[in-house]
Order: C-alpha cells, then structure tokens, then sequence
C-alpha cells in the first residue's frame, strides 16, 4: 500500500473480508464516489507502518477522508455515510432505528464470530474440519437460527424496508457455504439473501464463487 | 424470575455482568426510573421458558416497556435510553457520534471477547491458569494498550466530555484485574477508569472487590 494524497473518500479494506464489503456496498447504493484501497490481511497488510499511520489499531475496514478524518468499524462507517446521505437505510422511527442497532451490534458479537470465525479457518486458513473448534458450527447455526426466526415473519431484519442491519447480515451470511454452513436448512434467510444481494446489485454469492 | 405484570421500564440482567451494568448505569444516570430483574446465567437463567418470552435469543440484557416492547444489546439499550432523553451522553456533532459508535463495535468485538471472557474463565469458572485460552490474554492486553494511546490525549475516550463509549468501556476494564490483567501497566487507562466511576456515581471496583 503506498503512501498517497487523497482527494475523496478512500476505503481500505481486503476485498476477501465481508466486514470490509459493507462500507463499500453502502457506498455504491448510496452514490457517493470514492477511491478503493486493497489491504492483503493474510499478507500482513494491516500491519504495515502505512497501513498503521491510517489505521493504527490495525484492523480494515478503514474509511479516510481528504481532511485527515478516519474511520474504522464497519458497522460505525455505514451508519455515518448513511446518516450523512439522510439515507432511508437508517429508520425514521427512534424505536426501529433502536432495533436496528441491536441486530448491528448482535452481528458483530453473535453472528460474525462463528460464521465468519469458521470460512476463514475453513476456507482461507484450508483447516479440515477436524481442526476447527467445534462450538463455532453450533454457535453458527444458532445464529442463523435467530435470523430465520425473524425472516418467517418479516422480508427484511427490521420490518418493511432493507436497512443497514440487512447490509451488516448479509455480508457473511452469504458466504456461510464457504464456512460449512447449509443454508438450505434457513428457507427464509436463504430467500432474504437474494432478495438483499438483488437490492444492493450485487451477485449472488453462491454463483460468483 | 416469576411472570409479572409490569409497570415501567424493566432491565433484565445478572449484576455481575459487565455488559448488563451498562444500561443500568445509563439509566441511573440519566434519571429513569426502572425495575431491575436478576436473571443468574450461570444458573441457567437466560434459557428458562420465562426467559425465552422475553428475549428468544437467550441473552442478557433485555430491556422491557410496558406496551410490551423489548430490546436486546447492552450498547444498543445505553443508545437508545440516552437518545430519548435526549442527554448528551452522545455527541452533538456527527463526526463524533461516528467515533463513539466506532468505540461500541469495538468494544463488543475486540475489547469484551478478550477481558470479559478471560475474567468469566479465571473469576467464575475458576479455571486455572493453564487452561485459559492464551490467546486471551495477549488480545486484551492489546485492546488496553489501544485505549492507552487514546486516554493518554484526552480524558474521556471520544474528546473532552464522558459518552456512552465511556460507559461501554468501564464495564468490563474496571474487572479487569479478575481477568489477570494489570492496569497499573496501563497509567492512563486506570486514571480513567477512576474518572469514569466517580462520574457515574459507581463504586471502585478495586476497593469494592
């Protein structure tokens, strides 16, 4: 990664990381312009003395602005775009934007640390499945679980319309195959994760791999 | 916890939960009055059918109105009181709100999933050194020496003033010495810590253990 002068907003993030797709996607749907910068994790990319002079906690995604402002956390960068744009992606309503706020912080906790946790040791690290700690399937499944309780009732996470929260669960839930995980068992959360990559223009997982 | 009718706000957690003492400081501080209900995880409190009404998912906290609406995550719960009430426990400015929640996402991922779970292994499941997860240690010590480099600039953690990002973070670093943790290595972090209890009105948690 070189150091360079940035004239509008700059991404950094590895394209491999669902994590680093979100700000991305929120980007593209909301139209607002900016530059990508790849960061090879498994190549140590986030802990390189450039990468650490942007980002010093060492962790992509990273949003950068030409004023100096930077931004790290998924999660807290889509919220500030979408909240720039006054993007309906964030909920009028105090209570649902509440509820969305919930499912953005039980992705990260509950949902990111077994699903994602799990392709990454199968998929990229290439560990058999006997070298994978196995709680991370349960706890997976019980993650998915969760969601397709909520998507029997409602086509989105959070009531009527796509949200961030939709944006945040669908980044790894798509790429749940790759960790293991059969999607097949979530009819709803399998039908909901067409339905966001169509929303976002995005392909759909299953066939791009 | 016994079925019962309720009148106002009900908080539902175990109180020596770290992320369960967050929405009930919030609450204090801010003046709103609430039931507390003491759900015990470790005996199996969170997964009763009574339990399961509140909250499918099985955690604490929850919080509880008497319309019947509910909501889950402890960083979500804090925001959600805080932005009714309008208090400025969140900052005004957009740009800084984005950095208080950026310290929320990362306090739930990087912060409690080293110092919180080592603290559950070492205090409550009186593991022994040895069959603590070494990893545990190395990465909270990490997430210490990341909110050293910050407390060493400002008093609180985002700026001049205490927001909820400094509530989150208490929580668990002022336990961290059940964890194994030293925070005399970390100068600025323990004069925080101090700050942030006597600004909310807590006891010391050194002095109270």
């Amino acid at each position: 990664m070189p150091t360079r002068e940035i004239t509008r907003l700059t991404l950094y993030g590895d394209s491999i990381s669902g994590n680093c797709q979100k700000p991305k996607w929120t980007a593209d749907f909301l139209g607002i312009p900016f530059d990508w910068v790849e960061v090879d994790i498994l190549k140590g990319g986030t802990q390189t003395e450039d990468f650490l002079a942007v980002n010093p906690v060492g962790q992509v995604p990273v949003a950068r602005w030409p004023d100096g402002r930077t931004l790290a956390q998924s999660n807290a960068i889509m919220l500030y775009l979408a909240e720039e744009a006054g993007s309906d992606l964030i909920p009028e309503d105090s209570f649902r934007r509440a509820q969305m706020m919930s499912w953005l912080f039980w992705e990260q906790y509950s949902h990111e640390t077994a699903i994602a946790v799990r392709r990454f040791h199968k998929h990229y690290l290439k560990k058999s499945e006997d070298e994978i700690d196995p709680n991370l399937m349960a706890k997976g499944r019980r993650a998915l679980g969760v969601m397709e309780m909520q998507l029997t009732f409602t086509d989105w996470i959070v009531g009527e319309r796509m949200t961030l929260a939709d944006i945040a669960l669908v980044a790894y839930t798509r790429l749940a195959h790759e960790g293991g995980f059969d999607l097949s068992e979530f009819p709803s959360v399998e039908r909901w994760v067409s339905r966001t990559e169509a929303a976002l223009g995005i392909p759909h997982a299953r066939e791009a791999a």
